[in-house]
């Protein structure tokens, strides 16, 4: 017997089905997302929460003509099952498979693609701002989660929406999480309208209704509700500040009750919030019970929730113990997070300095100045941020702290490809757009240990510095008891050559020890460098290595435009030597999501890749070599 | 016979005075600012909106104990006039002379410098809690304008204050404008304050009073006021419900008012917000009448306001009339401002297309993620954001714009260095920032027809394009009337040669022309490439003069790690080529402000510096052309 989900080709197939069927799809999804997330991981808990949300908007309006903007997009799976990609559904996240995130060119129905929080109001503007020039008709409806509104570029828009549009429908999805727990005044402003009876009495009310008369009463509770919805315009203040008018809270797993509402909501001529209450994880109690763990993880049994225990210490976890014994005895070092204390691991900080852990919601921008303010006054603030997510605060590095020389410190975890997420969380650009700034200092480790005394190191520098490591573990390397201090903008030589010099930054030096293996096959000499700082570049190093040898080659997990083989290249050049000097790394193409290692044998990030890049200037050092034997 | 303006060395000397002497004194001030920034240039009109706050502020408090932090901080000079620097106030943003803004390292008193906007209560925030945690009772003041609340991260940083500290001071200085008129739900909200009887009554109650009684009615008035703005409280909800109380609003020019006030506000346990009422340019009629012109300007005549007649047309204007021409052909073209319709110049665009002009405020983030919204509705939107501004948007310009490959064109003014304003607005950084991230083409003209080309070929390019050009005139070239498509990615020859080639980028072909001039003296065969693209580079034209050439010299308005010639570099080294590239840009430091020509000069982006830098390898070209004859 085929399940309903499965009849279902695309949106117009919604469209068809009676309340009871689309109570039975939701089930469905419910299940399908449980059990097919369990296989390839991902963000299982948002996904969760959004199911009735999902069907209602795709019941009530008609995508691709009406566009669908999902903030941060991570809770586009049930679009993603109602909109033709339910076949695909395994592939999800999986090399050449789906994309985890809301793609355009995966499918005419994702209007907008995301993967950082924020963006959903104001790309919904524009699309509405446009469909009104254009003099369309077509609704544009936004969905973001309460967490979207720590995040400044939110208001940024609201304080536009009101002035520039007529239309537009913001669906606030209120779960009171972002990925953990959200903070903050807006966080308890929400709060503090859902912990109204109106919205109590509304959901049990009917509920128990469409308990006892099924799918006809549906009508009646829904006509009901949006009445009640009406009468409480108003509280919602801070919207209505922003000329938006607010409806809600309405209960945001309620069917009939969303649906109503929708049809209501789409005849207005105003733009509109709907505060829709949702459960994140509902109907998989492990989500429930474990909402952090469950907003986003690898594989786990779809019966119990469990994941496979957690074997080696991640970069992220080293991080964070190296963090905790720097603050135990150095009371001015701080932690700054923009709500990832999972991700970046500071929860484990959390515990030892409740005192000096700050977070401060998805607001890289607030952070970094935040951290700069706390810097003038003396204290050391480490600022964990993904690679990809300071990008956010890249005027504030600049402006802020660099140009005031302030000693905050940017641990930017996933530096360098993220895997399963894709693009949007691929960390590949930070050395290029950090090395151009005045006073800062670029270190990347190559292990664990390295990791734990760049910390250190940053914690002594008086100016700004930036440490960037990989996703995931790294080679197991022993963590000293104690720190050392690393010499600024100094290289270490791991073994040292006279033939071709290997500069392997951080993460690549596996590959760079293959590589000289390979290399040294063919009878060379080869030096082995660990370059510890993307900058300064160490330039006796570079001096050093570029006279003694034929050739340089530099091996980064960062995209060639402007990354550290650039600055070797540049280096090298200052220098007024004519070494050549191979690069290899990302190409200038945006990579798409799949296994590392995988991606990396693709695009030729490896000792293979190095040495066919290579190829030329290896066979002349190699006969040069043999004429002079 | 001294002033008091004149016995004022310290802000000690201002808690001296009399509210009779604090009245002279404003006067004083005001008369110093109109007539000292007649003969330098600068912040002339929210300078004179401050007289009264800034003395207020530092008779209650005590810097540089207390910390103010000024956002933006263009209206410090009130500020800087107190606290020690009215001897050199005649040096401000002169060659060597004070900074137009807030900078640590000029005084003790600037605790935290800007010049980019909304950053002041995250920075004070910062501070607050720094105090907290070093059990510090010292106060924060944060000054912001009105303006500063369209900006995302004040927001973010409102979500965070309550939770974070008791005490911090907000002052919300609200005179409607930012550059231009405020736009927008925030700046609706704020007018809505302050149209409120209970005000009005309160700041003409206040200087009736005054006015009979004199010095000796300044405290009865003043607790009265207080007393009304207490009765007030509750109606700033929009700040109430971040968590934060609300007073006001106040006269800002009633300086018994004022300082009863901040008195009362000392004594609180809680973060509050003091909105004031100011007048922009108050006090000098011409910068009444005009408030955009004298926001900020050159010298004028300080008895009419009169400026010189303008001469030849700016870049900006260029760009503006470019883009209205191209919008009264295609009706997609839209235009995007971030508050700043005078220094783009869109004030030109705006009468000619109303509907598709578009102010956001000062919210480059929203302003970026908002034309990608439009773009994906076919729009071509073409955001006006100086290239230090920019660098606000850089994650939306990645992950909305170039990710998704839309249309969007980045019109990058005050690209190079921007002179007077110094670091805060040099823009330096654009094409490292830019030219590793994929998709984007990077455009910079070398005159005034070539923008016009530059912003047609954008239109037609159907991706994401950025065009830089620098603050104020270019060459003078007649701009055709009908622009011409350039090929994407190739480079203009302008002179062929064969012994050097010289690339000068944008407005460094001055320099350029020079340069060959140079180096032809020296007998040598000199090629002139006008590059046009930062991205892509013209790997053809490259390989061209990199194998008929024995050097290529780069000259580029824009820091060298990571820039221009930092892309020839790489260009060059993919082509396994071993030609020489002497790269002319400026250095891995901050640079201070001045006269662009001077600093050009001081720090080598010359033909001198180019000819100096290049020495060994001309000095090897000539001898061997010299052993060839």
């Amino acid at each position: 017997m085929s399940t309903i989900l499965e009849t279902i080709e695309s949106p117009a197939d919604v469209k068809k089905l009676s309340i009871a069927e689309l109570t039975t799809l939701a089930e469905e999804i419910r299940e399908r997302l449980i059990v097919g997330v369990s296989k390839t991981g991902g963000h299982i808990g948002p996904n969760l929460g959004v199911v009735e949300l999902t069907i209602a908007m795709h019941y009530c309006f008609d995508t691709p003509t009406d566009s669908f903007v999902f903030d941060v997009s991570h809770q586009a799976y049930v679009h993603k099952l109602l909109t033709g990609r339910e076949k695909l559904f395994h592939t999800i996240r999986q090399p050449g498979g789906l994309n985890g995130f809301m793609l355009r060119t995966e499918s005419v129905h994702d209007s907008f693609g995301a993967g950082h929080a924020g963006t959903a109001l104001s790309a919904a503007l524009g699309m509405a701002v446009g469909r009104d020039m254009a003099g369309g008709s077509e609704h544009i409806v936004a969905l973001a989660g309460d967490a979207a509104f720590t995040n400044g570029v939110s208001f940024e828009a609201l304080n536009n929406i009101a002035a520039q549009t007529k239309r537009m429908i913001v669906v606030l999805n209120d779960n009171a999480w972002s990925i953990d727990k959200n903070v903050g005044a807006i966080a308890e402003y929400f709060h503090k309208l859902t912990a109204n009876p109106t919205y109590l009495n509304l959901h049990d009310r009917a509920a128990g209704l469409l308990e006892r008369f099924g799918g006809k009463a549906a009508r009646h509770v829904a006509r009901r509700a949006e009445e009640a919805a009406k009468g409480i315009v108003g509280r919602g203040m801070l919207f209505e500040e922003f000329g938006i008018s607010y409806y809600g809270p309405i209960d945001g797993h309620n069917l009939p009750l969303l649906i109503e509402t929708f049809n209501f909501l789409k005849t207005l001529d105003r733009p509109v919030v709907l505060h829709a209450i949702t459960q994140k994880g509902r109907g998989f109690q492990p989500a429930l019970d474990k909402q952090k763990k469950f907003h986003g993880l690898g594989p786990y049994n779809p019966e119990t929730g469990e994941t496979t225990a957690a074997g080696q210490k991640t970069y992220s976890e080293i991080f964070a113990e190296s963090l905790t014994r720097l603050a135990d005895r150095n009371d001015k070092v701080v932690a700054i997070t923009g709500a990832m204390p999972n991700g970046t691991a500071l929860d484990l900080f959390r515990p030892h300095h409740p005192d000096r852990y700050f977070d401060v919601g998805i607001a890289e921008e607030h952070a970094v100045i935040f951290a700069a303010g706390l810097a003038t006054k003396g204290f050391k603030p480490y600022c964990a941020i993904y690679s990809t997510f300071l990008q956010r605060a890249y005027d504030m590095i600049i402006h802020d702290v660099c140009l005031q020389n302030l000693p905050v410190v940017f641990c930017m975890d996933r530096g360098g490809l993220s895997g399963d997420d894709g693009p949007t969380h691929h960390g590949l650009f930070d050395i290029s757009y950090l090395r151009c700034v005045p006073n800062i200092i670029h270190m990347v480790p190559k292990d664990e240990d390295e990791l734990a005394d760049m910390m250190y190191t940053a914690m002594l520098h008086e100016g700004p510095s930036a440490i960037r490591y990989p996703r995931g573990t790294g080679p197991a390397s022993v963590v000293k008891d104690q720190p050392v201090a690393l010499p600024i903008g100094k290289a270490e030589v791991l073994k040292d050559g006279s033939d071709v010099a290997i500069l392997a930054l951080g993460g690549m030096m596996g590959e760079g020890k293959r590589l000289q293996t390979m290399l040294e096959a063919e009878g060379l000499s080869v030096a082995l460098i660990n370059p510890r700082f993307a900058k300064p570049i160490d330039r006796e190093n570079a001096e050093l290595y570029g006279r003694r040898c034929g050739l340089l080659i530099t091996l980064e997990d960062h995209v060639l435009a402007g990354g550290y083989g650039s600055a070797v290249l540049e280096t090298v050049s200052e220098l007024e030597l004519s070494t050549p000097v191979v690069r290899v790394g990302w190409p200038d193409d945006f990579i798409e999501h799949g296994k590392p290692e995988a991606l990396r044998a693709k695009y030729g990030l490896t000792a293979e890749g190095a040495m066919e890049k290579a190829a030329l200037y290896v066979r002349s050092i190699v006969e040069s070599r043999l004429s002079v034997r």
